[in-house]
């Protein structure tokens, strides 16, 4: 990111499931600030479904490189809480990163330089007693402010392989089907209802000559070619753009493209060359 | 403010309709703090309803002038985004405002002594590649942060008039109207129901001699007199009270008016003197 | 909290029922901004039910002790602003309270070495002209910016007797019923929808000799042992645990025991002793 400075001090990114009616964001940022008084804190979201690990893994990986290159990544959205599931942090180029071993990290693995993982074993750097529901504050919160205040990865626990963390599986990448048309899925649906796609500008360009003589098959609507901004559209109408994840996304201009097409994450999305071209 | 201190860095203030669920909002935070990272950032509201320019309006109005007279106030409420609608930067005695120009700064300019304004053109300050979806992250973040940090506004681009920026139309300012009464529209309501007329302190004492003999009448109820506080009023019972903003508002007492009088922005509210006096 | 630090410059914390649609948390961050350049401030929770004093003093019992020991805490949940209703700061080892005195305060009271209490009065220190509905922005705000930053109390107003505060009826403790069975209430319910009891850790040890050996009778359904972790019950079965709070939890894995049982605060908990032991 041109122009970027890190900071003396790490930032603290948070990313959890707790909601924000709770006070349990504000207690974590309070164990932070009882450790590393310093340390500036940004929320990413605490507003992931309930246990949605791929959801957070999603928007984790299409926050997390706008944040300096220094920064400390929490990620709170945690079904085993309590259990066996691992707590790691891995290092990369693009920051640290501390999370439950289930998977919610798998797409900054694809796409980041892994230069090391570690498990967060070290009990001497948790808050105690350490409950068995709420590691946010016990264990997440205390390790990220150490780390923050220039704590070495090394001092969580023993080094393990980057291989052995968990990978989710987020279904097929985008793929040319029988009919030719090159078939994707909504990954996201924002509160704007506009879907995301989980095809990249980088798909498209490969499959496609001109982007502006495409359609895009959605639900039971037909659009045809790419638009360049929402208002490109008149108000109201459907559109596809390639949005600021760089995917292709489908949205209704000053609508929700979600309502009016019925459409979820989870939905297939169709590309496919405009026949008179 | 007596007793306030500018800062010696800005504060930045972000108004914004991006939700808090999605990750928007926590990007456009890594970006000022990639660009500025001593800078603080105070959240105004990232729940304006979707592309609501006229509530923006109003809640920047309400809030701006409790901020430190340096602070930098970035509002993407922005339904033209990747258009060629304007991005504006302007100057006030009260702070500096960046901003699309739709009419969103309206109010404050009605408010403000205007010192000049710019347009925010000079693409070597944005974030690139620039997306046509996603300006807060790419051009409204990075600017507010270089502007906090003491970029001069005059590097953002060419100064324009201020007479040019878009001026929103609110409606009718509060009127007599035909039967001898002060007529005014709500122009917003709170979670907590409380509805805020467009009628501020100043029209009352203009029109009334008596404000504590006046009625208000909203909906198909009359209220007699204005109270001083909410627990003037019983558990339940409706009032009309000079409220935070200095203006006429429609409360009831630990209760909503908005679903007791099933009422909402737009509505009509009415001030007549008492007959009775 | 071992390894905690006490910052130089405290923390402020805010608790208030204003959400955070409507500009009135942006707008006391502003004013604290003001009056107090440098200090943080660290949200517990906007979203107390409007007016809800009892859901209130439950949070701050459960999130004042995480905070660094000079922090001050500001509560505004306020049916009574702008009435005779007194506004108070509470000095005590764990830090510094400002809020009405409506009872809010009642449960940190109970848990806290009071050292001593004052009216908050002194008008010198508001924000002129102070509105009758926004004591928040008017009087809280820059109350507590000026204690975070070095005022002594004793500037605020007189000094009082803390027995003069108002304490709330939170209902009866756990006691042991007719049944031989301890009864308790639940007093929170989370977003994942966990109910937490007013039953605590050191009522259960009291009054059991086997934790492993108990039933919990929560609606209509029983639950024998307690869970050491969520993750210990299959998917979607209920459990009983003792949670973050160090109170019995009643809880489903992944799913919400509030929506299973249909239950909500106020509805009634038991644990017996299990009868095959």
């Amino acid at each position: 990111m041109s122009g970027s400075k890190a900071p003396a001090m790490p930032v603290i990114s948070l990313l959890t499931d707790f909601g924000r009616t709770d006070p349990y964001v504000g207690i974590m940022k309070a164990v932070i600030a009882s450790f590393c008084p310093e340390v500036r804190v940004i929320d990413i979201s605490h507003d992931v479904a309930p246990q949605d690990v791929c959801q957070a893994a999603f928007m984790l990986a299409a926050a997390h490189g706008f944040f300096p290159h220094n920064s400390v990544h929490v990620v709170v959205v945690d079904p085993g809480v309590g259990s066996t599931r691992r707590i790691v942090t891995v290092r990369t180029t693009g920051g640290l990163f501390v999370a439950p071993d289930n998977g919610v990290l798998s797409l900054v693995l694809d796409d980041a330089k892994i230069a090391d993982a570690y498990l967060v074993e070290n009990s001497d750097l948790f808050l105690h007693p350490v409950s068995r529901t709420f590691h946010g504050r016990d264990v997440f919160a205390p390790v990220a402010a150490r780390l923050a205040c220039g704590m070495k990865p090394e001092m969580l626990g023993p080094e393990i392989a980057p291989q052995s963390l968990v990978r989710m599986d987020f279904g097929p990448a985008p793929y040319m089907d029988v009919k030719g048309r090159l078939a994707g899925t909504v990954v996201y649906a924002d509160r704007f209802g506009n879907l995301v796609s989980n095809i990249g500008r980088s798909h498209l360009e490969k499959h496609f000559q001109d982007l502006d003589a495409v359609c895009v098959q959605a639900g039971n609507q037909v659009i045809s070619g790419l638009s360049r901004c929402y208002a490109d559209a008149a108000k109201g109408r459907l559109l596809a753009i390639v949005g600021s994840f760089d995917r292709l996304e489908i949205s209704v201009n000053q609508e929700s493209a979600a309502r009016v097409l019925q459409m979820a994450v989870g939905d297939p999305v169709y590309v496919s060359a405009r026949k008179d071209r």
